[in-house]
């Protein structure tokens, strides 16, 4: 079969850099957050091997932002998080598992605190603001939220120190881990962050204002030629390899911040603010996990669906969400969520890809990079 | 360029029908409520000609369902319509313009009432489910929110009648519009509505469980082969003549329902339950509308962006949202928003499409069918 096209709609925003994104030949799209979201540019490979090399320039115009402010912001904060974010600075980022009353996930942002009671929070792919809305409205809290016009640019690979100091200076390449900077950007002050979606290096930039798009992304790439800059998107491959997740593919609705691995994020306990502080408290230990999975065999398609994992009597004791072949690493990388009793075991565990290939996985102790 | 494919992902949902669907040669999709959505199958104006002329079944399990049931289900969805449901009937659908607390909307969605305090809300494309969650949350109401795993099928056409009377019986076939009854499939009770995205004769079927999909799709295909049955989708030329409203498109949340012309349902004024209650009632007199449009000339191609109508002097005074050529009507059709100034006007209303097509408009009186 043809794959199909991707129609064209008002519903399904372009972005103020679409326009570039098309002239510089995305192959396909992803929809994410109502808006469009390259995913290929030349092949995946290729993508990912001039990501690990050089600069790229992503246009993640799809990690919408809700803006809350008021006198209630942290508080309103605090009840979907689990994180506690009574001690996060005003030029700190965090990633926040973000959680219903009943300590399920509904996205998993990274809030970025811009002043006392003022944060924009750069979320995951589900309209989660209407979330704060219906909480905000229920409790009479004194909030205000909306979507702000900010589009991010990401700049993402070894390069991407040397090209950011050439457009924003030392102090901004050489800012902290999940820490950012206000820089001046055709007479406007915008933030960039020291963070973004790869285990390469990276910064995300907060463009403020559509109108200021198209002129940011055409300065980094006349600033950028010497390196070698070119778009790009997520890699599937290089997020698989960094265990990197992704809400609505390896986690969703149905899963606590535990199962997906991120009680690292909540070492000092749930706090006690969040709504659903008594029941993620008995959910400490799992049943399920996310793991990392090394898949046997001969180099595999990208899988970007859902497939069982089984145990040698054929009972299913988990699945795979995402997986595709290393090249760097070889092998062929997986994320998927396994039931506890298979997560130290080795071997004797399956996986179909098709009802003619068979191969057998092994759980990983940690992620490839 | 070339058209953009759409990426794989799980993020993206197929649909019980999405194997049928690629099968019958889906040509495009589109994305809504994180799930695929065919667009075209043969051309937008052969699928056009063949929906008016027979039968088609829809998958629009897009349409995702919120149930709502507790004893505070009808207080919380009163919370967030102005249209009054006191007085629906258990097997009565409603089209509700759902709105925040400041009257702006957020979906606009049909609620179907299965029985007292129990309701399926069949949304267009946004995650209200967060709203009604953050709502219930937040004021302690006594409900429970979730979606069920219903996926609905939809057979529109002239033809449809007869095909649904043969597949469900004559009470099916003959319930009155926006009422609902109870069928029958492979031993599980589901219901049937008579409603559906067009201005043709149309149901929908609520296919509960995704298990039973495929074969209801079968079942439909093989009773329907005498009435030329094809696989469908909605028809952006079709919905634009009768005036079918995208939300997401035409009208968003920056939107009141009476600027949506969405006045006709709320003749009863504003329910006093609806949280927007106090602020609606101020807004009854909008200062811009929907308006059915026609766009003079040469026949267009689709237009699924937005594109500002300007008067005489240059001046904006508002925004086409959809359009395309009508084969019937012989008429470039459009869905826009108008400043009220401009409601009577048939002249010297102008678009510029490109920039060198720039044609003459009218606003008309009603849509076209």
């Amino acid at each position: 079969m043809k794959q199909p096209i991707i129609s064209g709609s008002s519903r399904i925003r372009r972005t103020p850099y679409s326009k570039r994104v098309e002239e510089a030949g995305v192959k396909s799209y992803s929809v994410y957050n109502h808006m469009l979201l390259p995913t290929v540019f030349d092949t995946l490979e290729n993508d990912y091997h001039h990501l690990k090399r050089a600069v790229q320039v992503w246009d993640v115009s799809v990690e919408r932002q809700i803006e809350i402010i008021g006198p209630d912001a942290t508080k309103i904060l605090q009840m979907v998080t689990p994180r506690d974010i009574s001690k996060m600075e005003d030029d700190q980022c965090y990633y926040i598992p973000m959680v219903d009353k009943y300590g399920y996930m509904i996205n998993d942002p990274v809030a970025v605190k811009l002043e006392k009671n003022r944060y924009w929070i750069s979320i995951a792919d589900s309209d989660v603001i209407y979330y704060f809305k219906g909480l905000a409205e229920g409790m009479g809290l004194n909030v205000n939220i909306f979507e702000p016009d900010v589009n991010i640019l990401s700049i993402q690979g070894p390069k991407s120190k040397i090209l950011i100091e050439k457009m924003f200076g030392k102090e901004i390449s050489e800012l902290k881990f999940f820490r950012h900077g206000k820089v001046n950007f055709n007479g406007k002050e915008m933030i960039v962050a020291r963070s973004g979606w790869s285990h390469q290096m990276c910064y995300e930039v907060y463009a403020d204002g559509s109108e200021y798009g198209q002129d940011m992304w055409d300065k980094f790439f006349s600033i950028g030629k010497d390196f070698d800059v070119r778009a790009g998107c997520p890699n599937l491959i290089e997020r698989i390899e960094s265990g990197l997740l992704s809400y609505g593919n390896d986690i969703n609705g149905n899963n606590t911040p535990y199962e997906a691995g991120l009680g690292k994020f909540l070492s000092s306990g749930v706090s006690k603010g969040c709504l659903a502080y008594e029941i993620l408290q008995s959910k400490m230990d799992p049943q399920r996990l996310i793991k990392p999975i090394e898949i046997t065999g001969e180099p595999i398609k990208p899988i970007t669906y859902s497939l069982k994992v089984s145990n040698a009597d054929g009972e299913v004791v988990g699945q795979i969400s995402s997986a595709a072949w290393s090249p760097d690493f070889k092998v062929n990388v997986a994320i998927g969520m396994i039931d506890r009793e298979y997560w130290k075991q080795k071997n004797n565990l399956f996986l179909n890809i098709t009802e003619d290939d068979r191969r057998k996985i092994f759980i990983k102790d940690k992620f490839w990079s």
